[in-house]
């Protein structure tokens, strides 16, 4: 096992990683940038090092993080998510320098790093995909071809896009004309490259991921599936493990594919399987991801197991500390992303010093937060300050506790998407199972967010008054 | 279910039934006396009453808090644990006055008052007890006489004592003459009755309690065990369960006892049965405690079960909202008590104002806290601050995830027990399941308790100074 481990990210994720390390035993060496001197990953780890400069690029430089890495005795590094989490150069670069790279092989980094090159391999493994073009194409006669054999809607991508950039969709020929004009352009400004590829378009659908763990020695499991339907714009913001809609069946046909798949190209590490769902449940390969998720928490929820204690025994080149059969799914978890962003000005971030905090607790309430009464948060990262995961028995239940937390959770000082949340659990609905990827750009100009009356402040003015009329 | 619900207590058990309360859908309704003016329980519930006088009385003096529920249109009462939660008289008198006691029947709270009579009704119905005296003896011929037939070493129990009061042992009858005559003086001062019985001494016991939940139609289950055998003068200060010695055909057989004994009864709400485990695997009944128990939450963290839910359910009528075939136990928890004591001085309780307060979180971690930043301990109730609860897969995995959890949690302004609990975590035999009810009391002169280095507050130092360094 590792000695020491450098964690080269930030807040949230940072700090997840110190607790894994800090529970195997293993010293913990974070960085940060000179806006994140006040963080509380910084304080968390073991010893922390400044990287100067550009707030971004602080976690960007991987020549001086492995540098620091080398120097303070690390020998190994964990990337975390976003940041330098997919970088195959990096990760051949730290491992070229002694200090093992938390992750997969740099070869499956690039393999997943292009979208179309990925989907063509797991078709070839059996994967089920979306019908459509093959390679990139250019033109609109091909294009039309395509369409034609696979069937309107068909959905317009930019081969070298991502998150939902360069997206458009065409639901007969005409509309193919105009749109794939559009694409071509889009793309070559976004990207540099007109590339587009054609694909089935997937109405509705909702959003399924399959967790999966691999060792160095070929064990290969699932730990079920997250349903991350529900998102904005194409980001997710409430997560959902297992998804209320899929069978037990289901469940273990997509596991077993996503697994099979692993093994045939020698995959280890964490990695995600991301699929479009449609009506008739049928399944479309989206992506991989190669690293920890931020929404791996409910998985953990709902399993038990320590998803990022498994990455960092995998990298270390120990077995898997389970196997498939002592995989049991028990109860329902959610994911709550607790944002400083303004629900009612379109979801501006809103960077700001926290002038209240406390976290709601008790039974099933996980929070997995950075930030405290007096903590300013810096306006170069996400807006995200807590995750708030709640686990209960069933469906119903774990509504109702979600709708008691969100309650609980009082954060002042910056607007939040907690008042955003209780809309959303408390819609006929959501509260049936009843959404999809559509669902929340679809709702939410109903939902209309009023300056709420805050109890915490209502009470401590009540306390206040009480003990000032009796002295206290 | 009922609409609104009255609790009869203050603190962390307030709090806590506040939360199952929310979930229910069930409106809250707070008591308080001047002392906690400024307590959570207070703000959490959706109205609060102030009680005038003694701030102990304030939580006892039931014809005021049957006449709040009344006024307030609570249709049921949650007395907690302690201050009412065992009192025939009060649930009585509620029912009478149209309030619902959430608790068992007032018959039941008045047989397990008496723990001779328990004793000998638990006997009858097959429960295991130890040998000893069937009836309160005064005289010493006749303890002698008792003491022969079951065989030294015997315990000397005032008949009307309780909580650890009154206890005497005896080797041989030279010591039993001596202890005897004590003994009795002892009861009389105490308790105001000279009665004691005579009882086979269990050497270096382990306590095990069973927890059982029984609606008012007949459905009884237990939830397995918790093993408190970690005890300090008799009290309880961290609860694991399940046990780390029992196997499952203990638990199951034990378990099964207890079942057939709350059915035997009519028993109804959540129970739970104390034994005594000898070395040889032997149990011993010891009292039944008719009431929720401060150390509830571990076993809702094996289970999944919410148990306040359930008692809430059973006071309303409705059946229990799973069976025995659903109770599967995963992993196991520890509670630690947070209290506000110095364990350099001998545990004295230290009431004063938080000076600092951040809670661990994550994997695997429940906080039942009542304290925040500011908050000043109030001098005439308990001195626990918060419940720190910790789940794990296995035994090696829940005590790693404890030290981690003890590690990041920071109280600053009044000393705690954590500096304690995490001698006890990293105690070799502790580590080897190895423990008794004798291991604190043995094991405390040997743990030396420093000043310790605060990393938080170092850490802030640090990284003032560094932000000084760079004119941040």
């Amino acid at each position: 096992m590792f000695k020491k481990v450098l964690i080269a990210n930030r807040g949230e994720v940072a700090t997840r990683i110190i607790r894994a390390c800090k529970e195997l035993g293993i010293k913990t060496v974070a960085i940060y940038s000179e806006a994140d001197v006040n963080s509380l990953h910084v304080k968390k780890a073991d010893e922390s090092y400044l990287i100067h400069g550009d707030p971004i690029k602080a976690y960007l430089n991987y020549y001086r993080i492995v540098d620091i890495a080398k120097r303070a005795g690390a020998d190994a590094i964990h990337p975390g998510y976003g940041f330098l989490s997919e970088r195959a150069d990096f990760a051949r670069y730290a491992r070229k320098h002694g200090v093992e790279f938390i992750g997969p092989d740099a070869k499956h980094l690039e393999m997943f790093g292009s979208k179309i090159e990925a989907k063509k391999l797991m078709k070839e493994l059996g994967v089920p995909v979306a019908e459509g073009s093959e390679e990139p194409i250019e033109n609109l006669s091909e294009a039309k071809k395509i369409a034609e054999k696979i069937g309107y809607p068909v959905m317009i991508k930019a081969a070298h896009g991502g998150g939902g950039r360069g997206l458009r969709v065409a639901r007969n020929e005409k509309e193919l004309e105009n749109q794939f004009t559009i694409a071509v352009k889009e793309a070559e400004a976004a990207f540099g490259k007109g590339e587009v590829f054609i694909e089935k378009y997937i109405e509705n659908p909702r959003h399924i991921e399959i967790q999966i763990l691999a060792d160095k020695h070929g064990n290969v499991v699932h730990l079920g599936e997250r349903d991350c339907s529900l998102q904005r714009r194409h980001q997710k913001v409430l997560e959902i493990a297992p998804s209320p809609v899929l069978t037990k069946r289901q469940r273990e046909r997509l596991g077993r594919i996503c697994v099979e798949a692993a093994k045939a190209i020698g995959y280890y590490g964490a990695g995600t399987w991301e699929f479009l769902m449609d009506k008739y449940g049928n399944f479309y390969f989206m992506e991989v991801n190669p690293r920890l998720q931020v929404e791996h928490t409910i998985t953990e929820e709902i399993t038990g197991i320590d998803i990022v204690q498994e990455q960092i025994r995998i990298a270390a080149g120990m077995g898997l500390s389970f196997s498939q059969k002592n995989v049991n799914i028990y109860g329902f978890a959610m994911q709550f992303r607790i944002n400083a962003e303004d629900p009612t000005r379109d979801f501006v971030p809103c960077p700001g010093t926290i002038t209240a905090y406390y976290s709601p607790g008790g039974i099933g309430v996980r929070i997995d937060g950075v930030v405290y009464k007096g903590y300013k948060i810096p306006p170069y990262y996400d807006s995200m300050v807590a995750k708030l995961i709640v686990w209960g028995r069933n469906w119903d239940e774990t509504i109702r506790r979600s709708r008691r937390a969100l309650g609980e959770f009082v954060i002042r000082g910056v607007p939040t998407t907690i008042p955003f949340f209780k809309k959303i659990l408390n819609d006929p609905e959501f509260v049936k199972g009843q959404f999809d990827t559509s669902f929340i750009d679809r709702k939410i100009k109903d939902f209309t967010f009023i300056k709420e009356t805050d109890p915490e402040v209502l009470a401590l003015a009540i306390s206040a008054a009480i003990a000032a009329h009796h002295g206290l």
